[in-house]
């Protein structure tokens, strides 16, 4: 390694692109062969390119392998000792992966319907809750199961807990992006879901709060969670409502900017620094800031000029961020120096966990829908809505593995899970939309082809352009 | 400094944030009230921030200083030292800060119109060598005039030979920026600045590689500088002319791409590909390699695609690099540890490279141009239109500090230098272009108002958005 800053900046600037190109490329082949998402692609990519895959082999005696696990320098009883980094990739390519998270997530609050939102948040909120409660247990008392955590001391839970808390989320962006794709983003499923996944979002970003700060702590007290509880809930509650009330006077300070891009600019710049003040100042995740912001922000004038220009900024970044989580996975790890049995174990804990996650979801947020107004078809609709886990979840299992609450098996089984419930949303959220209305209608035969819903077009998936 | 890496990469958005919405209040603030480039506040808002200045400020007891010098662990014979970095920032933001310059200067590539470039190359290369040699040489003998370098030796005349090359560099961005704000980009002056001034960057990067491999190497040779030379403009031409070959296929392959937002990110991909291939495989600038991809692609079909989004990327990323390579001047270096003497010659050094570098472009420039068909009034356009230094001149200028070729003291001045070049710019451009034709032609009065150009409408500076 060379000292000059500019060639460690180009070696650098080298693996990024590979990153970047390999994830384009994945992505493309996802969404156009296999009509999934293009995010699993760039994850399927990422997983490839990783140190732990092809990019740790050496193909030529000349270069080394295409990435490292990078070593850190640091002082043990006086000794200068070369550790292993806790990331698989150099800083400055994490740093700009959480930079594109950061982003990412502050679109997503961005493009929440914020007036919809508040119409269906009353029987969203049951659906949004047995969307939550049950993946988190059944997360739990799996990871237990399968000897990947124990009830026997706090620090021993830890790990089921994170995983729990992995189970609870539902992607915004994936469920709102096949909707739009199906045109029923404003049918009554639609919207429950997705303001059932934006109360599942902060009810997960909770629960987060919580398990890393028992993390943090290594003790739990009924008054510590509690702290945790407030302090979580309070810094959202505090963002949404103070960022709401003063959504208009920042929307209006920001539009009086009138140089070239000076609102895209300013927003980014107002979004990381709600994502530094999240984490530096209340212990929360980054993205729960920027989310927030981009919530308050969403029903102003600012997010019309800024919305076109964030899709492009994070066209560009996103790839980047899904390759850099997909090289954090770490499927070797299942074999590792231990037995074949931890193998097996893994490989029976990933088809497990991915049962669950399938079945918790289909349960905990289908059979609240059975009460709150929908007939059989539009529960199934608004269950399946909620199953892909995508980016909220790998971010979540991210911090796991980066705080070293998680290992590489464990987050492995993780992205596993991820996977296969953001693969099978799309698949089955195309025909489930198909036929008549979802809504229980006391004056009207269940069974009616009638009802105005039916008079749109047959939903079919288009090969995606956004 | 803590251990998470997550809460690391707080810390550091948390310092992005702040470096991206002053550069943008900078450059509001210039644009507006001061009617120059929104690029010199971006600038000055970088200069006040950095850790130099305001940002070395410790305001409250409890938080330290806003930007500290990063410090970095080094062994010297066996014991572990503390020393200071030579970047000014963190190298995750100075990566991020690069990033944008690769980024920046592939958009610079990609919007040249390069039928036209090619109609004007003939006549624009007389424009461009003067405009390269002229300023070269002034910026050569001041350096050494004021005694930051001398004759003495290969070694004590480096700095001299970095100015030299800080003062060829002509900005493509500035100028293409004010002459598209007075509709003139297309006049027969508008097309010569551009193409003389991308030859003036090749020129001026061949001539930095020149400087940046004696500076290596510490010795010259003939053979030595024939060597460097062949492989800096063997790089450029192969890669522009290969470049050029093969820019539709590329397109093609690019465009085959039809997932949201794959063409901009490939694209960049292969932007970041050019630049750290020109960097590790020929030891050339990065953005050497990012601006001729640009300039290869920007007949294609794919630059149609993808201009727009770029603008909106760059309208992102800019100020963060130009707020970062403001933060790099350090003015506070005038005065040093040295005698007041230092602090004064620092300061005439600085307004008597400001006096060359206009003088040097006016007539290194404009001379030529009254022997390739303009008359008086066109030179003047002309000469006027090679003046700002901008985003490139800071580069080099950003290489040789960063590289260790010149110290903080030069490259302030450098800095103001590149300032009052940009400045002058649009102040004079647009009363130069009031008027008639700059053609010198034989068939028609040199006084006349009736030409086809003067029948458009009069130019005025109207004030931002692209």
């Amino acid at each position: 390694m060379t000292e000059n800053p500019l060639e460690i900046v180009a070696e650098l600037i080298l693996l990024l692109a590979l990153i970047l190109i390999a994830a384009k490329i994945g992505g493309e082949i996802f969404e156009r062969y296999l009509h999934v998402p293009a995010v699993l692609g760039e994850l399927f990519s990422g997983i490839i390119i990783s140190p732990f895959a092809l990019g740790g082999i050496r193909f030529f005696d000349r270069f080394g392998p295409l990435f490292h696990i990078p070593t850190e320098l640091e002082v043990h009883g006086g000794i200068l000792e070369t550790v292993e980094s806790t990331l698989p990739v150099e800083p400055q390519i994490f740093f700009v992966a959480q930079l594109a998270a950061v982003i990412l997530l502050f679109e997503a609050g961005l493009e929440t319907n914020r007036a919809q939102f508040l119409r269906w948040i009353r029987p969203a909120s049951g659906v949004a809750l047995g969307g939550v409660v049950v993946p988190f247990l059944l997360g739990f008392f799996g990871t237990i199961m399968f000897g990947f955590a124990s009830l026997d001391s706090i620090n021993d839970a830890v790990p089921a807990l994170f995983v729990g808390a992995i189970m609870t989320a539902t992607s915004v962006g994936i469920t709102a992006r096949v909707l739009a794709d199906i045109r029923r983003l404003d049918s009554p499923e639609g919207v429950t879901v997705l303001a059932a996944a934006v109360i599942d979002d902060v009810l997960g970003i909770i629960i987060l709060a919580v398990v890393v700060g028992i993390a943090d702590e290594g003790t739990i007290t009924a008054s510590s969670i509690l702290v945790i509880f407030a302090k979580a809930v309070g810094f959202w509650l505090g963002l949404t409502i103070i960022g709401s009330l003063l959504a208009n006077r920042i929307s209006r300070v920001v539009l009086w900017f009138k140089g070239a891009g000076a609102h895209i600019g300013i927003a980014i710049g107002l979004a990381f620094l709600a994502a530094g003040v999240a984490e530096i100042g209340f212990g929360l995740a980054m993205i729960i800031g920027s989310y927030s912001l981009g919530l308050a922000l969403s029903a102003t004038d600012l997010k019309h000029e800024i919305e076109g220009p964030m899709r492009q900024v994070n066209n560009f970044l996103m790839p980047m961020f899904f390759g850099v989580i997909g090289m954090q996975a770490d499927f070797s790890a299942f074999g590792g120096d231990e037995s074949e049995a931890t193998l097996l174990t893994a490989i029976g804990f990933a088809v497990v966990l991915s049962l669950f996650g399938i079945v918790s979801k289909l349960g905990g947020a289908g059979l609240p829908a059975l009460f709150v107004g929908f007939n059989r078809t539009g529960a199934w609709r608004v269950a399946v809505g909620m199953l892909p886990r995508g980016e909220v979840a790998l971010i979540v299992a991210g911090i796991g593995l980066t705080s070293g609450v998680i290992g590489r098996d464990v987050f492995g089984v993780a992205i596993v899970m991820t996977i296969v419930t953001t693969v099978m949303a799309p698949v089955l959220l195309v025909p489930a939309f198909r036929g008549g209305s979802g809504l229980r209608e006391d004056d009207e035969p269940e069974e009616s082809e009638s009802e105005p819903l039916a008079a749109e077009p047959e939903p079919t998936l288009p090969s995606g352009e956004d």
